[in-house]
């Protein structure tokens, strides 16, 4: 089993030193190889996906993404901003689904934004099309207007488009997953304003007539936005393209109060994957040693169950932070009145203790 | 000066008539009339916007708008669906900036999902750009996929696009609006991956310099949707394009609460405007008598200040729907132990004798 171990910028270094070390612990067959990404590749290799790299991750069984990113690449020419390289990993691996649980761990409930009610043992899950939508549809660039409220004026456009089966491989991946929870889906379009979405609506439909057994509901984007701040419980698996899901992921982790504890997988159709953290590069925290490495523990732990086959492996570690956080261990973003704040580093070593 | 009246369906006629009768009480030199729209015109007259209705609009120098749709019209042609009808009225009328106050009052911050200490006081306000973006450019439709992950197949799509001389006059609406108020814009852009935000981002950022006293920030949408549930009354002018505007201002509102008390205002270049309550036709409650008007009648107020140019007759309104508030009368939405629970009619009687 080989592993691509891609820290990238900021705070990535350090949580990626973690999880590894907890990969490590479990004593399995694992080939673990490390390559820059994001500014730090642009940094050595003048690219934020170098070619070696790439040529890596696409070898890999699975890819431990730590995160990339920072202000100072913000002048650069767009192809090689650092952010460049996780758009050319999804399009090049083919990472269409992508899994964004928004959990709220009951010792952390309080750091949420929301009253405890609303967020005490919220379990949704987000599933994100990663590889379509407006994000890398064609055309797109500057032109001079030829219709529209300004004709021969300077413009830039993007095309937002879904073809039929992008729609039909994404509904199955979220109707299966569902079947492994409480089988409801929630398909978010913008059906009454998007030719794409109206699409996007009647084959998920279609799609659905196979899962009797689940159920759907479609929710425009709108009011889902409001219905994750008024409700958030309601929802058990979210799916939608990868726009709206971009947002929405963002507002149901940011729900949780704890977006350092949350993992994310982003898989191809034969699941091979790229487990990150849901949180960013952060930056202004880096080289400090206070990051919080959980969301990265738990993303190896989804790597191991999703592209390894290993879910004891998984379970171990999943347990084992469970236990930390049982124990009173916290990093900095979640430390809170009588629990132990701890270092980045403390964290991983209590996690390694505890598997 | 002229007011086109247009209810529409569900909870749209209930509430308009309360805030009708609130404008009728001011003794000012109103004409009123009234038409149908939305799933009431398609009864009527077959289209959701009838001719008719669109020239009484057009010759009016403010539109108080009810709210449209209903579940039952889900099934027709899209063109027949009664969301076209204040779609329509966008388009023709130019209505290009949307007003859409976000506000948390005192005596309703309990009523947020939020806790209190993150929403007292809370006042943003949202200027979604509300003529252009992916809502109307061309092309769109269906067609057989020539690229992309499966040629062949069968796609829809859409076209997301802003022209330099959209963004400028909705980048000098927000800047203006934040003279007024505490001199901060955030710019909302997804320009790491969308050429229409990075367009769009460029475009703010040369207005700006003729704002010196104005702070700007650019954020991106993911994030903005993410710190709007962190910490909301860090924003206070936030202006984003027709798409983005549509989720952010519905989060936005939801936040508060009270989205029964939010008002809206779609302005065009000559100042003409439609206003309308934030929150939906609401089927589900409608004909019950138990909506709250307090929305729409906060709504005239707006198109008293910006549309009629009679600031004194909208600071009444605003501050007979605060003694009400004070007085402890509450419709459903927003009825709490200790205060009067009171029906729609009881209400806008209330605010008409407080003005
Ligand atoms: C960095 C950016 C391109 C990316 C996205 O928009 O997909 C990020 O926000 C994410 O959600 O992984
Ligand atoms: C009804 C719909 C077309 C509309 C929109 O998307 O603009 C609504 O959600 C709104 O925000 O006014």
């Amino acid at each position: 089993m080989k592993i691509a171990i891609l820290p990238g910028d900021g705070i990535g270094t350090e949580i990626v030193a973690e999880a590894v070390k907890v990969l490590k612990v479990l004593d399995l067959p694992f080939e673990m190889e490390t390559a820059p990404v994001g500014g730090a590749a642009y940094e050595a290799a003048g690219h934020p996906l170098p070619e070696s790299t790439l040529a890596l991750a696409k070898a890999a069984d699975a890819v431990l993404f730590g995160a990339v990113g920072d202000w100072k690449y913000d002048t650069l020419e767009r192809r090689l901003r650092p952010e460049q390289a996780i758009l050319g990993l999804r399009r090049e691996l083919g990472l269409f689904a992508n899994f964004r649980p928004a959990i709220c761990y009951p010792e952390l409930t309080h750091a949420s934004s929301l009253k405890p009610e609303l967020v005490a043992g919220l379990d949704i899950l987000i599933i994100r099309e990663l590889t379509g939508d407006i994000y890398f549809g064609q055309p797109r660039g500057r032109r001079t207007a030829v219709d529209g409220h300004f004709p021969g004026a300077e413009e830039a456009f993007d095309t937002m488009r879904y073809s039929r089966p992008e729609i039909e491989r994404i509904a199955h991946v979220a109707f299966q997953a569902a079947r492994k929870r409480n089988r409801k889906v929630t398909s978010v379009d913008k059906a009454n304003v998007l030719e794409t979405f109206q699409f996007w609506k009647d084959v998920v439909s279609e799609v659905h007539a196979q899962y009797p057994d689940v159920e759907l509901e479609h929710m425009y984007v709108d009011n889902a936005a409001m219905q994750l701040v008024k409700a958030p419980k309601k929802f058990d698996v979210v799916v939608t393209g990868n726009m709206f899901g971009d947002i929405l992921s963002d507002e149901a982790a940011m729900l949780t109060g704890s977006i350092g504890m949350l993992p994310s997988a982003s898989l191809n159709a034969a699941n091979q994957g790229l487990y990150e953290p849901s949180h960013g590069s952060a930056p202004d925290i880096a080289g400090q040693g206070i990051a919080n490495p959980l969301a990265t523990i738990l993303s190896a732990a989804m790597m191991l169950k999703f592209s390894l086959n290993q879910p004891e492996a998984a379970a171990r570690i999943e347990a084992a932070v469970q236990s930390v956080l049982s124990q009173g261990l916290r990093t900095a973003d979640i430390h809170s009145e009588g629990t132990r704040k701890v270092s980045t580093r403390e964290m991983g070593d209590a996690v390694v203790a505890a598997v």
